[in-house]
């Protein structure tokens, strides 16, 4: 069982659900599906989270989590990215689709975190580039769009807390009861447990954003209770808690004595620690080296650079004909 | 009089007062008041539009235009910038005072024009170095503030219509509405019609933004009628339109040739011109050459980010005690 | 005749010539040949300073200045820039063919400027961009590059003497006395006289730099002279002295006066003024409301990351297969 | 003794020693002295590595290696930047004064490293708020620095080799051959083994900079012997290898193992493992997971703006009288 008074913090259900033993689909009430596009080397993991006894052991809302992963996507490699766009821009169209039954629906799409710090980056610099149409609606009168297969299309950068003294929410219940979008897609970085993930995978879900996650760490609630339309969370890791790389250790440590025959039974013994007895000596291992420091790869600024491209294109791939 | 079919355009109310003839105590419903604080060296300006008459002949509404001058301004000397800062926050604190009626007033503080266009970006520089403190009231629970002699004090950078799709009054009347402050400051870069005010020249209005003002052009009404709080605007001329320079050049050439003996003939000539010929002549001096370009100068950047400091502590030094 | 002792700068050839009257053809020492691509819609002008009396007559050293003309060259479109960096391309070769004897040449591209102010980092930018090879034949031995047909190149930029305390000629000669390359092509942001010029021009000499050119207006002397090895020189202007834009207006409208019929008389009584009267009430124009200032067009961040793109690839496709 | 087929990598002289088993005092070859500046909180660590033998002990080469503690070094401060600057000043002023015999010896500051990579870039941001002198000494005549009690200062970003095409080294023998500093002081990021040190450390050294050092892993040798002049080395870390944070953790571990009670038998048994069967065992926990990653923190940007201005001001305050 899991020791639910140590978390490590991870925003990716992928992650939640490979931090359970066995192959892990005997969770009750969390189903999971994988597949691979060979062509294009993207490895897909649609976790569902289908009922409360789900959301309770993985932390995380109902509702569907779909994880593409490729590691060349951290790479510079401007042709390998239209085709992740392109595939991204399937998966968007097809969520937004399930989640709105109208034809042409507007939507408002919100860059979270913080223009400044280069890892909490991500979402400003989508809605940077984001090609927004729903002016034109004012400027050339209504229908314009509709008329041209244009959506409706606007982009919100509403800030951190810490530098507008407003909520997120706030602002955003503001911003889309005077703008009236139909759909709300938010654009997140994310935490993961593993530092493999960064860069290499985009989770796509239509649960919305949930307080306590992303980089800056106080995200609060954005879903369709608090704002009053769906909201669907595209979000990629960009940082990882040194907490979850020493868990991360640890936890491989304990299978790799098992395999050692020297250490056969060192493993074994820490296996047969409680939970308890694992909790204190991780407490002790993070202290005083870790803290809650989080960190990310050198790389950052070219990373999230070509990732909210992708993005962003995969947006526009979405939504545009 | 003025030839009303060719405006050269300025935000500042100062030089639309210039512009006209004789000392310009004569305009009906405008008054004027100059004064200047020796010890530091900025020359004050007060412009005020008394009614309709004035209103239509300054092509600006009713309001007080008070403007601070101070040639340094556009040099790096932070003991300097700490004086402009402390004479700006008494400006502000008066403006403030003048408009609301309470007590511990809330603030929220708009960052206009868009953050990738360094001319433009005045506006999200200053509130991205805003010490916003109305987050504190929700976290500690209200009066937090007012316990602490605190402001409550907000700050949005709502960015442009091409990068929104949505109007900058439509945002903050939807974040107005779901936040409540007592008042709007709204920072903007403005267009000067001479050169020499270029990061010279600190604008304050208690008549808000109106459109077609600020660099960008296409700014819309930010005002007490359409975002229903009092809306106090402060801005910084960070480019000129080329059509400035020529007029004014043409404009300082009559002046001297009229002192010139060797000329006199021929300034006396072009004076008695019909604002008409003026008005061709100014044309065909335009074409092709300018078009409707705007220029700033080449260390906007170091401009920029000094004066974006000057403000935000100027602010600060308004509302904190 | 010019009146030397009233300097309106401009780094251009073509520019310099233009302000010469008549067509031009007759100055003495100076040739021209102006062509047009109407397949891509760039003018060439090819002015050629033959001897002694047209660089006193141009202010320009002796030599081949080069200009490709194209008003979309301000424009964001990513195909034309191709275009463009593909006739810039041909253009470099054949100047490096005629300067170097030696197949296989190598070369130094030298990014003159300041990174820090928009303008004047042109240069920086073209580096930041390059393809660099020489460490190649580093670190797999010498001929690495000639048996896969890649060029030897490098790139240094070497900062601006108020940041380094150097003279730029004095760190080049070090590097090149170190490396030995055949060839160094100096990139540059240029003034021009006319803002229509901004951006929209590309200037290739086999001159090399002279002293005073360049935004930051203190370039020392880079020439075969001063370095040792022949110096190509690419510049774009970015900057436009507001001396100039008063001298082009005062000229212009001089022009325009003679054809006025109400003005007849007042054009040609200016026109009648001795250079020594034009020189005084120029420079009464000119002060106090201009001094020594350049200006720049407010979307130089996104100017200067299209040119310099566009020189990178334009130097890529000289010199790689 | 030390596994030298794995190498854990780290730039800190002291994270070395701290490395080896006991109080590290009996090394042969290496000194410890440690103090403490109460007043302003500095930890003072002074390894000096004697002859060979202390070299190989601590694969470093001879030589000083002086680090300054910190933990607010990381925070924003600017009152306590100024102490630990003043602090710096008088380090750097005595580690010149042992190396240069010359009374206003000429220095040649340079900031190695990419700027474009943030934990890359403090060597060049320490280069751009750098107050250089050389320049006057042209500009109004030799003498002029001494004359005046300044120093003759130059400085210089030499870029980063994928980005030159060309050895730092090589860059810098040429602009010393051509400038004839007496003292070159190198800027560098450096890569430690431990998170907590990261921003929090500033090392200085009388070495140089040696092969393999630094964030971007590739510098090459600068030192007197490759150079002709001595250089001092001043270095922050700002990323840790993901093997370090392994290593350590291992390391934590069985310390903590041997502590426990309940896991006693297995923390013996994992020391009496050789160091050939330690060694395994990481390259298992470190692959396929970590690769040779490096990590830094969140607010690196934040982070290197800091450190950059604190050590431009400690060589203010050591060379400005």
């Amino acid at each position: 069982m899991k020791n639910s008074s140590f978390e490590i913090r991870t925003d990716l259900a992928v992650e939640e659900k490979e931090s359970y033993p066995g192959d892990g689909g005997e969770i009750q009430g969390v189903s999971l599906r994988e597949w691979e596009d060979e062509a294009c080397g993207i490895r897909y993991t649609e976790v569902k989270i289908l009922d409360r006894q789900g959301a309770e052991a993985m932390g995380k809302p109902e509702g569907i989590y779909l994880t593409l992963e490729a590691d060349q996507l951290s790479q510079k490699d401007d042709d390998y990215h239209d085709e992740i766009a392109r595939e991204l821009a399937g998966q968007i169209r097809s969520l937004i689709g399930r989640m709105v039954d109208k034809e042409n629906a507007s939507i408002l799409v919100v860059g979270l975190g913080n223009h400044m710090v280069t890892p909490d980056a991500l979402g400003p610099r989508v809605v940077e580039q984001l090609q927004v149409t729903r002016h034109l609606e004012q400027q050339y009168g209504e229908g314009f769009c509709q008329a041209r297969h244009l959506p409706v299309l606007s982009g919100i950068v509403p800030g951190v807390m810490a530098q507008t003294g407003m909520e997120t929410a706030e602002i955003l219940k503001g911003v889309i009861r005077q703008t009236r979008p139909d759909v709300v897609v938010a654009i997140d970085a994310l935490a993961a447990r593993s530092i493999r993930r960064l860069g290499t995978t985009i989770q796509l879900t239509d649960t919305g954003i949930h307080p306590g996650s992303g980089v800056g760490n106080h995200r609060n609630s954005l879903t369709k209770e608090s704002l009053g339309v769906p909201v669907i969370a595209i979000g990629v890791p960009t940082v990882v808690g040194t907490a979850a790389i020493v868990y991360d250790t640890v936890d491989t440590m304990i299978q790799t004595l098992n395999r050692h025959v020297s250490t056969k039974g060192m493993g074994s013994m820490m296996e047969s620690m409680t939970s308890e007895e694992q909790y204190a000596l991780i407490c002790e291992l993070l202290e005083p080296e870790f803290g809650s420091l989080y960190v990310t790869p050198p790389d950052i600024d070219e990373l999230v650079g070509q990732l909210s491209f992708t993005i962003s294109e995969g947006i526009h791939g979405a939504l545009f004909p």
